[in-house]
């Protein structure tokens, strides 16, 4: 492409907005993406990074020089610097750092992991002490407070930086001037502590509809402000992960167009398990051998057990993550939880039992193959309904995500008691069955 | 409970946030919500109603006095009050609103259905004609500016009510007392119209980080405004019915404590379904009988053909059906999505049926069992990596939800198509298998 058409295409590029652009760029080839951010302002290119993922981010900024990056460094959002500068070797943040012209908003929030409040806060926020007047607090935004994605909320400490209470700009501009920010303070603040879980932030700001959730340390001294935006992205990035677990997809930054190798990566090593659980189902199956010697007929039927086990298990399982993740749902009522749902797969058991054993009957013209159908659908949906519930409310009681429950565990219990419970009946009723073959 | 023990109960309820209000509220007997919300002031009700799910607002509302409820209508924000409103029957709907003060704020909202922009936006947001000063515009937000729950955001609209742009209180306050609020608008504003999906607009929110998001007509007239919180609730909600969907559960409502019979209408449907497809299955199998009575052994071993197309299928449809939920895919991409799916299937059918066959191969003592596993595992993990791509992207591309694919039409055909391929390989092998049993 000559320099002539790129003159029209870097000013199409400049119209849009920083977000668009990031939907452009980030499917470029790392060429493209050089020739595209040099003509752009230091300004313009943190802009840009500040709206690419992570792993975006990352990718276009390996090949620019030090000292340019460092530039984009110092503008972009200090979470968002953090977090790249956190994705880098350990001496190439150091020497960025040495390069950066400020780093004290970008040094308290490295220490975070991403996945914390602390890691998700930005330390650009309104601060202001409890006795400053609504005059002297209105000229200081006027004149000297920083650029902030959260402006219209205004923090309010103590000398030693506890959080005292919040106010917002509204009540700022309604107060007569001389009033002190202390008598128009709203005290009950909810906040969180830098080290809870992203997550338990993103409730937090859900259930009390906070568009700005202070984070502070033990001591309630104030550390940084999380906005709304990033809580809708850590809402994402959750629901993501519990579909992809749900589904034995272990990469959650996997798409369908990622590389063969990380798809390789992020979906064989859960195949693989579930095959070892199936071959177990196997051969739970062949110590029945001799029975289908004798009865052909029960392999047509072992599958609709195991799998319709496998289907009610799966539904628990997605009720009770969802349950979980929500908020909605404590381990502590794990009893009237449990016995709810043996009720529901008791009812679904014999509703589906009942059809099918009488359907595959008449299919069949074999009363007992029927009745050993219809009892061994009954047994596996209570087995179904009795793994699918226990096991996420334990992985959570003991510290592990339940979302991973719904595979290798129920899967491999559905399969094989299914498969157990249909052929031993039918070793128990097969004098019966054989007189109408 | 006396009345002298309520006295606290009542107090400890009253200093909660409305949010936590409404945790415990919502688990309460009839008769206990309606003996809480007596000593509580309309205002008082109103907010708490505000915090409830719109079926627990509604189950709530039943038993009240119709004069009551109205007063409580009258006080909560107009674009719950329409929710509730349009949950009743019509004649109920058209005595409350009869029976309210103030309608001009709910009336426009009922017309839009829950899940559009317009039956999300509220009505109570801050409105600005372009030729305002910045003084004048204090000025009425320190007298008369209504409550809102976007206070931060003013709308700007010429003579007409159609959008200009949109300022903040913070540039309100740096500007001169005497600028028109016309020069210093954003002009370039994102919006939406009434009648688009809820969805749309929480993604617009999610891409621009926008913390409020105006709702206009056809002709560009400013309707209302959908805020922050509101669209962590779509969020939520579009989230959990991908998860529910894609586990075959199709109440998006449903809890593992909801009624037994609530629980059966929201799983029966899809498993009945499913036990069809699966009968299906069976009835495949029983075409070769035949194989069963000479090589009782292949009954062992169908099921993880079966299986593993299955579960590879899920990870594909998990994968696609979220990458459309987020924006992330278009459905013009479906070949070359096709294609790199397809050599995924075709690397994880190799690895899985080179390792299963191999294994089963030795466990048996019957190379040829194996090579049969081998190639069927191979062709069904082609299968599921087509039909798993496929299903979902079609149904977005005539209209469907995506998420709806995993069930019937992919297990269907991985079930179905494993069973046959297996099957059928075998027969062609009989021979050869049968010299080592």
């Amino acid at each position: 492409m000559s320099d002539k058409n790129k003159t029209p295409l870097i000013n199409t590029f400049r119209d849009l907005h920083p977000a668009d652009q990031a939907e452009f760029f980030k499917d470029l080839t790392p060429t493209a993406q050089l020739s595209l951010l040099k003509p752009l302002t230091i300004e313009e290119a943190a802009d840009l990074f500040d709206e690419l993922d992570d792993d975006e981010t990352l990718a276009a900024a390996k090949d620019l020089s030090l000292p340019y990056l460092a530039d984009i460094l110092d503008d972009m959002d200090p979470d968002e610097a953090a977090d790249l500068l956190g994705d880098f070797s350990a001496s190439k943040k150091q020497l960025l750092l040495s390069l950066m012209e400020e780093t004290s908003d970008v040094l308290p929030l490295l220490s975070y992991p991403d996945e914390t409040a602390g890691g998700r806060m930005t330390t650009e926020y309104l601060c202001l002490l409890q006795d400053t007047s609504a005059e002297k607090a209105i000229q200081y935004l006027r004149e000297t407070a920083p650029p902030t994605d959260i402006p219209y909320y205004l923090f309010v400490v103590d000398e030693n930086q506890k959080l005292i209470g919040i106010t917002g700009l509204r009540e700022l501009v309604c107060a007569s001037p001389q009033e002190h920010i202390s008598t128009f303070i709203n005290p009950i603040v909810v906040s969180i502590t830098a080290t809870s879980d992203q997550e338990q932030a993103a409730r937090l700001m859900q259930h009390y509809d906070l568009s700005a959730l202070p984070v502070v340390d033990a001591e309630n001294t104030l550390l940084g402000v999380i906005s709304h935006d990033d809580i809708l992205d850590v809402m994402e990035a959750e629901a993501t992960e519990d579909i992809y677990r749900l589904a034995s997809v272990s990469d959650t930054a996997l798409e369908p167009e990622s590389s063969l190798s990380k798809q390789l990566r992020g979906r064989l090593p859960w195949l693989l398990l579930n095959t070892l659980t199936a071959l177990f189902g196997s051969w739970v199956i062949s110590n029945f051998e001799d029975l289908f010697i004798q009865v052909a007929i029960l392999a047509f039927f072992q599958s609709i057990v195991a799998a319709q086990g496998g289907n009610a298990a799966s539904q628990n399982v997605a009720m009770i993550v969802r349950g979980l993740a929500l908020g909605d749902m404590d381990t502590k009522k794990i009893w009237p939880i449990l016995f709810r749902q043996l009720s529901v797969s008791v009812s679904l058991g014999f509703i589906i039992g009942g059809l099918v054993g009488f359907g595959v009957g008449v299919w069949q013209g074999n009363p007992y193959l029927g009745l050993v159908l219809g009892l061994a659908l009954l047994g596996n949906m209570v087995v179904a309904g009795v793994v699918g519930t226990l096991a996420p409310l334990v992985l959570q009681l003991i510290g592990y995500d339940p979302a991973l429950a719904s595979n290798v565990l129920v899967t491999a219990l559905t399969d094989s008691l299914g498969f157990l419970i249909f052929l031993s009946l039918a070793k128990i009723f097969l004098p019966f069955i054989q007189q109408y073959i």
